[in-house]
């Protein structure tokens, strides 16, 4: 049996309809199959503030302003890195975060017309400076991502995100130019994955690179 | 009759107990009968997203982290300075705020041991630069005012703001020395006023010095 896991934080980040919390859900139980303790957590949600946050952010009746937006996500990561994810890598578990970070430089910077360099002191801020040790980009066309996401709403009896939803093809294309910018900014740390392939095959090479990062001990964010 | 007035952004500060709704209603009613247009809103709240906020500050059972509790006022204050602060001091309207910016600083950052460097830049990106033209504080010690907050909410329906009622009274003394060292680092454009003569007797003082700083022309805040 191998001895308990380093701690590695690992975020999951990528269009609507790219597979995140499906792979999230696999690589969990694939971890945990390899005698690994991992932790599974969304944005914004997982705590009682989270998921107050997120029933705010999910009703599009609200007229939010994207400084609002902004500050909503951001007050549930706080809430998010100090009761979840830094206790569970203190305990040297693998924490897998479906977004984080970059998903407000994409969607409320790059897709809402916010200067992303405006947005770092408040990530910096909200995440205490924890940021993840390796960041999964499920990758997408953002057209094709919309589709799969309408059919997967469409076929569930779950909500789904109106408010992103709601909104233009031109908006989740900037969204999808943020995230490669953001990859050509700072390239080391991202393990970008085509996210067309079936679960299972795009799993393997998820699983693949998560125990290569353990094995090379790449987790100090705790 | 007067012509329409110049507008102005007035905020209330002050401890607990101090009498701050209380005048700022009164000073509502004495423009608006000195053919002024006023507007009064308060912290958090006056839009959807920031009573839905409020509610979840208000409840005292929700263990907030600090920088959790700075976002969630910070949300809420962007919401409102976008759309109802900024639209009336556009349209001419004096607009008299219970609770602004000083009281995260005063609050969040003196009472619960943050910084205040670190929540200037979080500050600005909320209020998107909006400062107020004018700061009321009602001056009260806070063993008196806390006296007072707990004798107004036992004969009253009303809420109290359990989360900072239940902190104790060195917290209340952090905030008190907070809001005096904000003072001292900028002291123009603060007017302090003892909070404990009669409230007719604060609202004349009040009164006088609003209708002075109109009459200067201090209001440049839309």
């Amino acid at each position: 049996m191998p001895s308990p896991c380093a701690p590695l934080f690992v975020t999951f980040e990528g269009p609507e309809g790219s597979g995140k919390s499906t792979q999230v859900t696999l690589l969990r139980a694939a971890l945990e199959k390899d005698g690994h303790e991992a932790v599974a957590v969304r944005e914004p949600g997982d705590t009682a503030v989270g998921e107050a946050v997120r029933e705010l952010l999910l009703n599009a009746d609200v007229d939010l302003r994207p400084r609002t937006e902004t500050l909503l996500f951001n007050a549930a990561r706080a809430q998010l890195v100090d009761t979840v994810i830094r206790p569970a890598l203190a305990a040297g578990r693998i924490v897998l975060c479906d977004r984080y970070a970059d998903s407000t430089l994409a969607y409320q910077g790059f897709g809402l017309n916010q200067d992303p360099q405006t947005l770092e002191p408040l990530i910096r801020y909200a995440t205490d400076g924890l940021m993840p040790d390796l960041r999964i980009y499920l990758d997408l066309d953002p057209a094709r991502g919309l589709q799969r996401h309408a059919q997967a709403a469409a076929s569930s009896s779950q909500r789904i995100w109106d408010r992103f939803h709601a909104q233009d093809l031109a908006f989740h294309r900037a969204v999808h130019a943020g995230y490669r910018a953001l990859m050509q900014r700072q390239p080391a740390g991202w393990l970008v994955v085509d996210a067309q392939p079936p679960p299972a095959v795009i799993q393997r090479r998820i699983h693949a690179s998560v125990l290569q990062a353990l094995a090379a001990g790449q987790g100090n964010a705790s």
